[in-house]
């Protein structure tokens, strides 16, 4: 299963996209509102236990000074995906460079500001290491964008003639 | 085993550090330059083959307008790791920007500017999800990176007094 | 003929202004949406084809890790010219960024954020190259211009007095 | 007394101004590298314990995605100062949006980008709000300020006729 | 008591935030609108009479060229809060860099753009250093953050079942 | 012929490599120093005559508030490249931005900042509109590139083993 | 008198607060649109022709790729005041950037970002060199400011009580 | 005459172009070291007397959060011309939006970046308003500036062929 977890309730709107593309795989995830700075000690705890508990991949969103998916990677060995949440000023640069400039040791996979369905893709793809099933839905998924960038295509040249 | 790719030979200096990270886990890699814009239908082929190759993770390196990343990761399912390597001008900027700013879709899993052992690290994280060996490996070199910041504040502390 | 193409038909509301030029100076275009990420053998195939189909030059429009101007520009010989399309964040200095600070042997013309018109004007006077005529209604075109500017002049000095 | 902390031994030759600043005061204090993604537990109980140990106010310096300025003011009532320390790429930037933009309800009281000179000198001042007597020898250092640059300003012109 | 000026009256709606914190720490405070640029004798005066009359804590908001924090730093030995305020253009980049960058031997204590709040509160915890009281009410609405997380956690958790 | 002109001679060291490119391509051109800010009106001059004197393109390399290629291409119709020249600060930010963000109605086809090759190359391409064998031997080029790769990447591959 | 000038029409909502500054210090001007881009022959004439027609001061506004206020400075010994103009996307960076950046021997006078009432204001304090009486105005309304500052400060304080 | 002050004496490197510059019309200046923030009472009075004591223009150079010119322009109706001298970090940026972000009732009149020479010019054309000699001597130097591109352009072609 996938950790789901964000800074702030406020974060959901965004966060929500990462939930939707696991469904769309059928992985199974949990979701948590954990603050690295309102409630740091839950955050540890959350963390060190995450591999125990069974989760494979956790996906954490935050924004401005972004601590959570670091913090969180600090203290478990696996896989923290990093979305950085756009806030109202800043348009997610500080959020993104937050997340992304972790020093040497421990790694955060970051994806593009606000795009909580990369971070779920992302964990799916993660997923596949351990299950080749999983990585044939993820091609079948890439042919399905093909797919659908034909129908634009088609569709938007339709209207020009 | 990890793919590890890069743009230019000029970028092994930078990414040889994801290579040592593997190394020092014990994990198979092969490492190959492949440029987006100079070797684009070699990469397409590097990409599609991937995962029938019994690659699990890829680990790509560029700079500048860096497509390498992306581009590998839309014609593999497996996860890619982006390391933005830093050119003369823009201190990696336009690297990280290029790299991590995927659309919706197509994720890369980026990493800090210049970072190459991060992304042999995240690797070895992502390859976890199939080998908890290995996550056991991950959660001990974390507390090796905590015994090293205690030595290294003795030593500080001790030069000061 | 230009080739005019873009990574999502979200793009069509900006790159519809290169086409409007095109239509000013009579010059012929074919419209595609071709996604460097999500039809990435496809863009390969458009882009290698090109030239072959009597394509003179490639108008590609993307935003965000805009890779497809950069990548259709590795697969052809022809001239590329590449638009920053603005996201919904970071004001499309990504998107330039992305397409701008492409790697010495392979260049793109690349315009202003935005500004698929110029692309367009960009593109009539490329094709001047091989065709006087069309240069010397460029000319008369930006005689136009500078004969608007002291219409609006007219009219703005009048509405003062 | 003070608690004066940074991520990296790495990061002393840029924090030691601050530990002279407190000197030059008469301030006593400790010095301790806890990293917040090295040894995130440590960083916790540091924090926690903090003012039932006596500390009056922390000076956290850090470089990147600096996340231990804020987590340490997570876990204590106490004011703490963050020092951006720039690291080899983005000239501190990615170390001072890190530091500052934290969320509402955990301050830091952040610095200039490599400035720990003026770390020391802000906890000085904070002290003083408990002690009438370094208010009054913070004023003289800054009246010290003003001669110094007179000295400056006389040898100058001096310098220039 | 604590001070609290701002360059404009257009900064109250930002600046209350600060007012609303001491409100709720039972932190007296006056609220005056002092502009660097255009009262700077009385600014001047005002920062030399802080101390003398009883004050304790200076905070101060300002966007765009925001010199007054600095100069107010400049002519008081009290600690002083930087809040960057966020003008039209810019997104308080502006502003935060010219609170923040202060030269060694004027400090000021800068928190995040427009986050007044985080000011407020910072200006508790500076006065928490002669007040042992207002430490642990620090402490308990901290404490309570962490259950507001928890509340928010659970409401957010509740909706998706 | 390419007109090849550039703000200042000392300018050339990074405008040589455009020269460079078209020597390897046997394309004809023209160097000269014209100033927008120093030489006015005899870059007007140059600009008006261009496309009389049987020039087909217009190569301008500018730093800073880099007007040249964007005046140049304001009085020609042939298409004009821009290559933004680095200064000592701001890494050719400004002149990128200067070069690039055109208004509607005169675009300047801008390459990556300090790339001068690219702009060479992009000439060449240009030319090609109207010269087959020119594009058959970009194509050439292009595949030697993928050559050139192949063989740096059998060189790293032996250092390793 | 001053000669007001932009790129656009479309300027003129931004430029127009020049106008009133000058209008109520009494100072004739005259407003024109000029394009460096669209009239760049005019604009040369305009330039040259400034100083003997009379012309003291000249305000120039323009955005993005904004060539104006240093082109005509490049023909004419006045002081030219440049308006960085904010356009669509970049928040005016662009602008300010093109403006301020200007090389050695060629200054322009650069304003904030959209602010041409300081850049009637500033051809004020210009006019003054000349002009004592007009600089006696320029104190006067500086005092207003003051008192008007302070009438706010009552106003923001009385609505607290 | 013209006043030239800077922040610290090690602005004087930078700031002496100014009054190279200065030297080269025949305009006389006084140079002094005045620091917003180290010497504050001292500037108010040097600003407020500036005119009184005949200065004409004010030249200010400052970096960092540079209040210098700005808070000068606040006590003098005189023309202030700000140089943003970069420091060891950000590379002037903060510096120029520091001193060009000027709030609506104070200008300064901003240059380039560590651009002292086209201050000390931009104070010639300002005096130039009341002494039309200096106008035709600026007049002069801006055709010698066309000369001595013309002779860079000879001994570049020269050096060509």
């Amino acid at each position: 299963a996938v950790g789901l977890i964000m800074g702030s309730d406020s974060d959901w709107p965004t966060m929500r996209a990462a939930a939707a593309a696991l469904d769309e795989f059928g992985v199974s995830y949990e979701v948590q509102v954990i603050s690295a700075h309102r409630t740091p000690v839950k955050m540890i705890e959350y963390g060190r236990a995450a591999a125990g508990r069974g989760l494979k991949v956790i996906i954490a969103g935050a924004g401005g000074a972004a601590a959570l998916p670091g913090m969180v990677a600090s203290v478990t060995p696996l896989p923290v995906i990093g979305v950085p949440v756009p806030l109202k000023h800043l348009d997610g640069m500080d959020s993104l460079l937050s997340i992304v400039q972790m020093p040497a040791g421990v790694p955060v996979a970051t994806v593009s500001i606000g795009n909580a369905r990369n971070a779920g893709l992302l964990a799916v793809r993660m997923l596949g290491v351990a299950d080749p099933e999983l990585l044939d839905r993820m091609a079948a998924y890439q042919a399905d964008l093909e797919e659908l960038v034909a129908e634009k295509d088609a569709a938007l040249r339709a209207s020009l003639t």
